[in-house]
């Protein structure tokens, strides 16, 4: 290795470069994302509709097409410099082992209580909820991060929060849970008897572990039912892509600040807010034609929806009971398979990616999960940091494309996002060590038969 | 809170910035530590003595009492870089919910996959066992942190690494173990089959869940008849001592850059190793006369070798195969309760420390562990990192001094070590969080019967 570097092995942005304000991509694009559809009526959510469920605030940021900056509030701001600015890590022992000419940063989100970038949205959310004067939040959780970077936002605020964890996370995933509970928020395994839904669902499926659908559902019962409450959701919304914007400005503003310009940035993709923030500046640019940039999506061969997906208005949720989004996805029946990276386990998409993707201006590909945790040991063993299984897409990309520069010899800049820690995905890890994890690719059948199911709009 | 600081909330030093020397205090001590003594013969152990189990360098370093500073090698110096500078925090939440008068201070040591400061000595050792040509090393490890630091600094140098778990922690921390596999650590239960005397302890006990003194013997075993191999220790030591010191320089450091004087400096202390790292520099100034500081060492109530203590001789293992150590001790067959701070539990005390605190440089204090607890989640709350149990000692000590400036309006400035992160400890919460956890303290009564069977020197 050599011993003088120009570049250090991480960026820290100073306080005072820190974004002041979140940027909304929505703006610079001559395609908006469509709508949201009230599925009873078929016409676009308003406001009025959607201020039942969200904060108002909060439904403003979610139609906004038009608004290109939102200043971010100064206690949001304050919140932030808790564990902001995030590093820009140079892999130089990444780039030493892999013998490649590439150049690799990645912008690391993990180094907080939450473990992930989650935390970017979860402040901002609870925030305006607070300024509202609510009492509190409801959310549902599955492995548990989004809830834990809610409950340490709630905890700051003095604000609430009831949880509703799927069942069979909640007995499985002690620690998730008490990390919860640690900073004060009330987890309920859900399906619970505390709601109609849940009542109804333990009354027809005695012995059932829940679901990602049915939690959301009680956490949305609880939020319309009590007046001092609202619901938040921690990704897919274009109002979390715009808090997550903070990822991609404070990635722009280091590459800047050492002149360096990246030929392709990665992200992993799931619902979209860590892939749509880390790429929105980026991908502002190639939209007004001032740069650019390739940008690639990666996503679990178990669940492809951009890769396998159909571009149509669908149920973000499983229980049905949400707004339709157009989107790639794979049908809101479609079960995924038990991967482990449980952030990517969802059928559809952010429709402002959706809509990205389907005008050209991105990549997208798929990969398997022993390849991810083949990645993810390697990437542990050489920068340090132990990945979570989600991030470990985006490292298996970016090593593929700097073999790749090794055997063509170019010495491209790769970026990619590091959204989390795996340190609460050890159960997967183990089945990694052991030999025993498998890999899973839905069939052209099953995803046609979901996508058959699709609602007629 | 205001909106402008004039101090940031997280001073990071530049990579440039950073110490490139480890210091080493005992060259500023006019009572030096006692030396280590042959057991066997009551004679000051040689170097040559010393070779069979550690590495050349370190045993070097261990009986240094004169050189004051080791410049870094490059190797380990990039190696730092992956997680270093650490950042010392300002912590304004905290001061403005304490409402103190007071400017509190932490150096955050558990932004890394070990999650603690373990990590700035394991690669110390694991470099010196690499440059002689070994093979590998051999540890034991207990909750698991310091297993976890040398299994990431040898899967970086490519050495190889066994490492004896005891086995209940085996059984009962799986995450702690994968996190080891998957750095490529070979871990074993302890007691196991592999060594001499771990197939004696099985005879003799078969059903024991093992205990450190145990897999400290397993370990050194294995060493010593492996040519390839030696023995490495995370704490206790006058090396490890000298590796952490990297802590306190790099907060010194940051603390000069802005013109900070502090009044007190807080850290737990188990075998020393934060402590004396983060103490080093200032205690060095205090040493020459050129500053005063007081510096506090807590402990747990449950295990309280300073405070109630004997400063003699005595064996650092449970199981009386190491050499002899001047040092306050509870007693080498002193059992501490199942306190959650696993990493405190031991019956002695660094002989640096104990030389300092017997000649009066020092304070210590003793608190109780779900006093302990209450601080952690407080902290939690409000600065958002969620803390080691251990950490969690000296918040407890910081916040009881931070409000004792509130009353008095004294606008002292405090110092203080958050060692580490509490992701791996969260059955410890959840015993907080449940309200199931306990305080124990030893009588006198205990503690006299295991001081009485002190080693006679």
């Amino acid at each position: 290795m050599e011993n003088k570097k120009e570049i250090p092995y991480k960026i820290y942005l100073e306080e005072s470069e820190m974004p002041k304000a979140w940027y909304n991509l929505r703006a610079d694009m001559a395609n908006k994302p469509a709508p949201l559809l009230n599925p009873g009526t078929g016409q676009p959510m308003t406001a009025e509709e959607l201020s039942g469920v969200f904060c108002e605030e909060l439904v403003k940021q979610e139609l906004d097409n038009d608004t290109k900056f939102y200043p971010i509030p100064q206690e949001i701001l304050d919140f932030y410099k808790m564990y902001r600015p995030s590093p820009l890590v140079r892999a130089y022992c990444l780039e030493e082992k892999l013998k490649t000419p590439a150049k690799i940063y990645y912008k690391f989100e993990g180094n907080n209580t939450s473990g992930s970038h989650k935390l970017n949205s979860a402040i901002a959310q609870a925030y305006y909820a607070k300024k509202q004067g609510l009492t509190g939040v409801t959310t549902e959780t599955g492995a548990g991060q989004w809830g834990t970077a809610l409950s340490m936002a709630c905890a700051y605020l003095g604000l609430d929060l009831k949880v509703f964890m799927v069942k069979v996370s909640y007995e499985q995933k002690p620690f998730r849970r008490e990390v919860m509970r640690t900073y004060g928020a009330d987890v309920t395994p859900s399906p619970s008897d505390k709601t109609d839904i849940g009542r109804k669902i333990l009354a027809e499926f005695p012995g059932t572990t829940g679901s990602l659908g049915c939690a959301i559902s009680e956490a949305v019962e609880v939020a319309v039912k009590n007046p001092g409450y609202r619901y938040v959701l921690g990704s897919v919304l274009n109002q979390v892509l715009l808090h997550q914007s903070i990822i991609g400005l404070e990635t722009k503003a280091a590459l800047d600040k050492y002149g360096i310009k990246p030929d392709m940035i990665i992200g992993c993709a799931g619902g979209g807010s860590n892939l749509g923030g880390l790429i929105a500046p980026f991908m502002g640019e190639k939209l007004r034609g001032e740069a650019d940039y390739r940008i690639i999506a990666v996503e679990p061969a178990s669940c492809p929806s951009f890769t396998r997906g159909t571009f149509a208005y669908d149920f973000a949720d499983t229980g049905m009971i949400c707004p339709l989004a157009k989107m790639y996805t794979l049908g809101s029946s479609f079960i995924p398979s038990a991967n482990h990276a449980g952030g990517l386990r969802f059928h559809g998409m952010s429709t402002i990616l959706s809509q990205l993707y389907h005008d050209g201006y991105m990549e997208a590909r798929s990969v398997e999960q022993t390849s991810v945790f083949e990645a993810a040991e390697y990437f542990a063993r050489t920068e340090g940091i132990l990945p979570a299984p989600e991030s470990s897409h985006a490292i298996r990309a970016a090593i593929d494309e700097a073999i790749k520069c090794r055997e063509t010899g170019e010495e491209k800049t790769i970026v990619f996002g590091l959204t989390g820690t795996g340190y609460f995905d050890l159960k997967a890890y183990e089945s990694f060590n052991d030999g025993t994890m498998t890999d899973y690719i839905p069939t052209d059948e099953e995803i046609a038969a979901s996508v058959a199911k699709l609602p007629k709009v």
